[in-house]
């Protein structure tokens, strides 16, 4: 504990200061300040000190900013007002220079909070090692959903329970894509451009659409939710490009939506013990919580042993809600400053292997074009057989006048994903299969 | 803070041990028994120390138990129990003898954690005094909405933001009566009978169906979510008791569903500050997301500021799943004795005042039964426009063959409760309006 730290906490209550340095002022960071300046009193209410905003680093200080931000504050030193700071808002992004201030912050002892879920899920452990050294705090509520508190939700209410499964709707962008593609009949490359032209997608749309964002907030996520390490490399990502809006039709005929989840699931609790986390378009169930979030909103569902089925839903992005939920954890480190305590250190104890494909239960959905000759759906069952994979729902097209193809969709009970792999594979070499159109995981009850 | 607790402290983490005390061994109390037994390694890990339960206090430590609740720690001395703990977590239930236990526990240093709204609702200040002058923790995640942790992002996650509005399905029979109603067709009578024989009701179903239940749960929400101190007696009630299946029915053709709602809303940022806190049936849009929670589930809507609106569901009754609230508020507690810091304190720096119906926003909609003659619609509309009341929309249901009187459905745009009051007082003077048949309030957008 600094020096500074204790004075704070003898201080009496009227004088008390909490300084705080944001690193970054793009859209969130200029909310937070907005909701610094406006609501100073309840801050100081709350966290029991006045919360002094001593500096703003950006890159730029020349660019215009909001009207709100006071131009004196801004400061290109970003490593020398991390040094003069009791808490660190990092709203920077990517991992450098993010990580070497984020560690300078909690090397010179100030608490930090950070909505920089790259930085999380490749260097997390590095900077809670770094966080439980210097007895700072290290929060990051809005790396992940946005102003949905599933952080905390996990970090902390979910601390007597055992969760077994987490999965969310963590990308906003590809959200509002797969809603556009359902609700409206688009295609991938229109609903991306309609998401473009609205500002729910980037230029270079790589990081939301082919699921690296997600993944990086399922690591995030499962780390919490089985005290283990999981870092971005360790999650296997699908994304949503090679969607079609065909694929969209044919799973609300049959009671489903897609929806792009990071899903992370404990495995086997008396057999294999271990995790599988992992990020891929999937059909869900219309019924299910997670099938009728909306556009560019974000929803986690936690189970757990006891609680059974939580959900948590709001705005995953945007400026204001994303600096909501790094104000809540600015209070939270800031009271700490004042009263004593700490965040939750990084508890991963449990340590559970990731478990390879072969250990991993999954259902898939498989489209197929079959030859229409006799005897065609009786291999198909077979390869299934054959591997151990148990059949839920066959449907039939019946070929069109004319056409000697039938199209069939197959919806597989949980199996191994090792054994639906050589399924499909097996299926893609019998000479009766013309093709393989397509295979889609199913999840959700 | 008490000589035991500092030498936990200071103790090594192998040694550390915190004494957990059970009072009340019910649904939920079995439930905690069996999570502190099967889990003891997994919360060990969470908290920083052993959690070791020394005692159970009950009324008749002769009844018949679960299995695994072990009968060597069953006491009927309930005041000599709390003294021996670090943790108490109190399950007993009502006001007396639960009020004097936990101002015992409190008073001897010992944290608390509670499921018991009735007390937190007409007793929370005395209480949260007594943790602050002691230094211990006050939690009570369970009295509000079971697995849901509500508690938690009221009093924490949101302290950077302004909450404008709580709205709450808090009261699962309620909702379960309500959803049996709306789904099957039954009335009243029959769907409490159902949920009776469920065991989703009990036999005197008074506290639930009257709204008790909910306004208490409204009560510590409102305290929580404005920084004011609201108890019971603060809250309005209406329960569900006068809830018809033709007003299910024709909620439905209209595009709304009929919700028992717990309702807190933060009202005129610039002219009268105050906030409105109550429970009441009322109509939800269907498109609403708390239009969709079925059965006896729960879920809380939270609008704000800066993060917008937010949603938490989830399983709000039944013994594991309140547990599972319970085990993360001990976790949280069992944390602070070993490492430091407490749970936030009673937060009521902004004590708003509570408005007065004349101060208060309203919408409803008010069926009337009125004389199918000409200049009938006109009178009506007229006492609408002399209060000041304008009208969002009118349904009419021409008369049937041979009868000569229409039903009429009128939803106003908002208007203040007294305003609408005054409306309903002169539509039931009014000659031509043969009766009011129903008034109802209409929430959500």
């Amino acid at each position: 504990m600094s020096a500074a730290r204790t004075e704070d906490r003898t201080a009496g209550a009227e004088d008390r200061t909490v300084r705080v340095a944001l690193l970054g002022c793009g859209t969130v960071g200029s909310q937070v300040v907005r909701l610094l300046r406006e609501h100073a009193d309840d801050l100081a209410a709350r966290s029991g000190a006045r919360l002094d905003l001593v500096g703003i680093a950006v890159r730029d200080t020349a660019a215009d900013r909001e009207p709100w931000v006071p131009r004196e504050l801004l400061s290109d030193d970003a490593q020398g007002l991390v040094r003069r700071a009791d808490v660190v808002i990092e709203l920077v992004g990517g991992i450098e220079p993010a990580r070497t201030l984020v560690l300078a912050a909690l090397g010179a002892g100030a608490s930090v909070v950070t909505g920089n879920k790259a930085l999380l899920a490749a260097h997390g452990p590095e900077l809670h090692a770094a966080a439980e050294a210097s007895g700072a705090d290290l929060y990051y509520e809005a790396a992940v959903a946005g102003a949905v508190p599933v952080v905390y939700a996990l970090r902390e209410s979910m601390a007597g329970d055992n969760v077994t499964a987490v999965l969310g709707i963590v990308n906003g962008t590809t959200n509002f894509i797969l809603d556009e593609m359902a609700t409206r009949g688009l295609g991938f490359d229109e609903a991306l451009a309609l998401a473009q032209e609205l500002g729910y997608a980037e230029a270079d749309p790589t990081a939301d659409v082919d699921g690296h964002d997600a993944a990086a907030k399922a690591a995030i996520l499962a780390s919490l939710a089985f005290h283990t390490r999981v870092g971005i490399d360790d999650v296997p990502v699908a994304g949503i490009r090679s969607v079609t809006a065909q694929d969209m039709a044919e799973a609300r005929d049959a009671g489903y939506v897609i929806k792009l989840l990071a899903v992370a699931r404990r495995v086997g609790d008396d057999g294999a013990r271990g995790i599988s986390v992992r990020v891929h378009p999937a059909l869900l169930p219309a019924t299910h919580p997670l099938a009728a979030v909306r556009g560019a909103f974000n929803a986690v569902v936690v189970e757990s042993e006891a609680a059974g089925r939580l959900m948590f839903y709001g705005q995953g992005a945007g400026g204001a809600p994303t600096a909501s939920a790094v104000m809540g954890d600015v209070v939270a480190a800031a009271a700490h400053r004042v009263g004593g305590g700490n965040a939750p250190r990084e508890s991963v104890y449990a340590q559970l292997p990731l478990l390879a494909p072969e250990q991993t239960p999954a259902r898939t959905q498989v489209q197929l074009l079959l030859a229409d000759q006799p005897g065609t759906l009786a291999a198909v069952a077979g390869i299934y057989g054959a591997n151990g994979v148990s059949i839920e729902s066959v449907r039939q097209s019946r070929p069109a006048e004319g056409e000697s193809q039938a199209r069939i969709t197959i919806v597989s009970h949980e199996a191994n994903e090792a054994a639906l792999a050589r399924t499909v594979e097996q299926l893609a070499e019998e000479p009766r299969v013309r093709e393989v159109l397509s295979v889609m995981r199913v999840e959700g009850e």
